[in-house]
């Protein structure tokens, strides 16, 4: 039926795509504009067919030298990553590259909003956790070992259930910022 | 000597690498957060050869929906985009894309800051034009025609000679930040 075909469709959606189509209603609903950036990628070769469009032929993969989201919200710079895990007690700092935390500590010392949103597949639970708060436990822990869900509860914002978008985290920003 | 040496240097660099050379300066002294978006592309065939990196062999440039700039300077929201003309009197508004005044619009509605960082390159001289005059100037003349560069000048900020970095562009946008 079609609450199956929904259940379903749900589960096979991974966060970045219910960030997407969160994003997409935030634009169309004028609540905030906010875009994922595009995949680096250092082209090599680029073919010019006649009469067609150019072909890249020859990339790479760049590494990412910031956040994969930024945008505006209400005036305010928001600056973000998704990160996914199974792990159901932690969450493992591996998951989180250097120069991304240096990133988003820069965004923080500009006035910037910045966080991670991180969901625990397993447990189908997604918080917003504070770039101030990561950079400290990344700073502590010289960016290894994990942090204790127990521990990040305290901290991060639980982006509540909802139905349109799936994945309200402008709701969990809101908490966020009323706690700034 | 090594004056016409750094003059050569100057004349050959186009209005993007100037404005990443300004980025990179301003991030590195803590001064702002701005970055280009990567360019957009659909990726098509990738080949996993064994022991070495993933090659792109097939893709294609994606129109870009948004700005090439965006980021954070002193809590505000900046995003603009870059746009060079050899025209000596007027700007031609052929070199926008609607989708970006569009995306323009949406960022000030949402309280950030847009611009175009416009260069008349015979000219030499470089102009901050605001988000609202361009969205209104597009919607008077429906896409088409051009802006008078005397107009312009009237509305716009211009980015006055630096040395380091050589298109110090903050200042403009402190002078319209003092004008909002
Ligand atoms: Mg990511
Ligand atoms: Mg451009």
């Amino acid at each position: 039926g079609t609450k199956r075909g929904l259940t379903f469709g749900k589960r096979g959606m991974g966060l970045e795509d219910e960030i997407n189509a969160a994003n997409d209603y935030y634009l169309a609903d004028h609540l905030a504009v906010i875009h994922k950036k595009p995949t680096p990628v250092t082209i090599v070769k680029v073919d010019y067919p006649a009469r067609s469009a150019a072909k890249i032929t020859e990339a790479y993969f760049q590494k990412p030298s910031t956040t994969d989201y930024n945008g505006v919200y209400q005036g305010r710079y928001l600056d973000f990553d998704a990160k996914e895990t199974k792990n159901k007690t932690v969450f493992p700092m591996k998951n989180i590259h250097e120069h991304q935390v240096q990133h988003l500590a820069n965004v923080v010392s500009q006035g910037g909003i910045g966080f991670l949103l991180i969901k625990f597949t397993t447990l189908n639970q997604t918080y917003l956790y504070p770039a101030p708060e990561l950079v400290a436990a990344w700073m502590q822990q010289e960016g290894r070992g994990s942090i204790q869900l127990k521990e990040l509860v305290q901290q991060a914002y639980l982006v509540k259930a909802s139905l349109n978008p799936s994945l309200d985290y402008l709701t969990a920003v809101d908490d966020y910022l009323a706690d700034l």
